[in-house]
């Protein structure tokens, strides 16, 4: 067996506090400028262009820059653009591409037609020099430096942390925005977590399938976490919503189907809690990633989060736990954890 | 073993004809004055509240009236409004509430705030006197008679084909609605396939897992076959976008892994066509749903659909092998078709 902590997704995983501190340090002069351009302009709505790892960054800034800024927030639809030919009227929209690699032609064809329309345009990426920072007015670089690793980590939290940054920037002096300068140590201390989840994963060898739950700001964490575990174990992971799961999906939980619920503390922490309650009377094999003491007492395999992240932060640390499960497990399962079958690290789609 | 065609779910699968039927000629009254609505008002914008099977109607929307008639269209996050309480401003939008029942409260709590705000608003229901009907400006009733089955089927068509009509009155003389009228045929023929997909069942009574790939118009099928399977089989069922999945999942496929392919003729087709062939190089058991013979030809096991159906209604008919397939797979396992387990008709979530 090789050794793990040699692999390029151990060090990136590993790299992330001090990849989040350059960004919080060097990221927020051109953050505070696109703020400056959306509230010049009396922006109305946001649409996001991306695609996996970065779609589900997309889907924190939907809750967030829906709660906190009030601005709606919409996924685009590439295919409207590259296929039906048929795009959307923007208006006065932000138009937000966000991709790692800046290469996806799906995602700069509708900045591209973003920019025709004469909408505000802007990018997160780690190739500023990629097309489509070329067809962005604002280009936000993540500086995550190279990510080797096909399974995303490093650039994920970056993308967490510029759109956290953002919504500072929009909401100004009324925003606290102390608690994300400690974000960088929260994460290292969730890293801890390593020896712990190495040997917890050791039980899920032989797991098949699972469901991953989160809601409101950690929808984005359900998600993305269900992504690594598929691209990096093969294993057939869900997320969902706890609500829109009541809707049918519940059917699925039987003896010992195993769940993965993300409940840190916050407003939905008391939902959270319901729900794993009705997952113990299904008997379901219930893992809690959590910040709450309670919480976590009611799970088969408790994963503790640091105390002290606002729940607007929370996807931030709660995602760790989970990139260290899907790297150990792959571990577990004696795969590759840097080169899954099949994938390259930049794909291209229309 | 209980006699299948007694089953509601049987008997409101092959209603679909006549339910359609019905809407077509009864519905179109109250859908064209909600598109005058709409014209009057120069709505700039949808959002669409639903959950479950609704919400899958609502990704058709978004495809439909994005490509035909420019109208963007967002899902809202109904937790914005229930939890953080902190709702996103609607300006200008039609809010449309989509829901069997018209019961539950988080779809009714966006719909009265979108009323609080001022905006149009407009719900599809079976149920034009429940709570969700009190709050929309306009209802279109659906028409479908009483759905006894806790799984959707007829409803679930009926909001297609209300979304439909919606689209074509928006866009009046300059769209052909002729195909629109045959549907109902269209759909009865597709029917005439279960005797096939009674026998194909068998074949995956032991499968534990699969993928169900569609895109554009059809990205909604994906997501409604996968929740009939989820629903009335419990098998682990991911929906996705062939896009998507090129982004990471792909990595999920080896020999045998079953993937259900819906590729019916349109702009998709070549595309799907090239997944296919791709699934098939990595030895995936491939499920094609079409009315291509050549798609059809490439499949393990291929399920025709009626051919002289437009891409844009294509989502009408391609989703009843999905139904028939999930029914018989149900009672190949030998489960409760009408009544899965730990699942209401009504889920009442916040």
């Amino acid at each position: 067996m090789t050794d793990l902590t040699h692999s390029h997704l151990y060090q990136e995983i590993h790299q992330q506090p001090q990849v989040l501190a350059r960004l919080l340090d060097e990221g927020k002069e051109s953050i505070q400028a696109l703020a400056n351009a959306i509230q010049e302009r009396q922006i109305s709505h946001v649409v996001i262009a991306a695609r996996g790892t970065s779609d589900n960054a997309g889907r924190y800034a939907k809750y967030l820059l829906g709660a906190v800024n009030h601005l709606p927030v919409g996924l685009a639809t590439p295919s409207l653009f590259s296929v039906y030919e048929q795009p959307p009227t923007f208006g006065n929209a932000l138009v937000l591409g966000i991709s790692q690699s800046g290469k996806s032609p799906d995602i700069v064809s509708v900045l591209a037609e973003a920019q025709r329309q004469g909408a505000l345009t802007a990018t997160l990426t780690n190739f500023p020099g990629s097309n489509l920072g070329k067809v962005a007015d604002y280009v936000i670089d993540l500086r995550a430096g190279e990510e080797k690793a096909v399974a995303a980590t490093k650039t994920y939290t970056s993308e967490l942390a510029a759109i956290a940054l953002l919504s500072s920037a929009l909401c100004g002096d009324a925003c606290i925005t102390n608690a994300l300068e400690t974000i960088p140590e929260k994460v290292a201390a969730t890293l801890k977590l390593h020896t712990q989840i190495a040997q917890v994963a050791e039980r899920y060898r032989y797991m098949q399938t699972c469901v991953t739950i989160g809601r409101g700001y950690n929808y984005a964490t359900a998600f993305e976490l269900s992504l690594k575990l598929k691209e990096l174990t093969y294993t057939v992971v869900e997320p969902y919503s706890s609500a829109d799961f009541m809707h049918g999906p519940l059917a699925l939980i039987e003896h010992g189907f195993p769940v993965i619920v993300i409940a840190p503390s916050g407003r939905l922490l008391p939902e959270m809690k319901t729900f794993i309650h009705t997952l113990k009377v299904r008997e379901a094999e219930v893992i809690v990633i959590s910040d709450d003491a309670e919480a976590l007492s009611i799970a088969r395999v408790p994963l503790a989060l640091p105390e002290g992240v606002p729940e607007w932060l929370s996807p931030l640390t709660a995602i760790v736990p989970g990139q260290l499960f899907a790297m150990y497990l792959a571990h577990a399962k004696d795969y590759d954890p840097d080169h899954p079958r099949g994938l390259l690290k930049v794909t291209e789609t229309r």
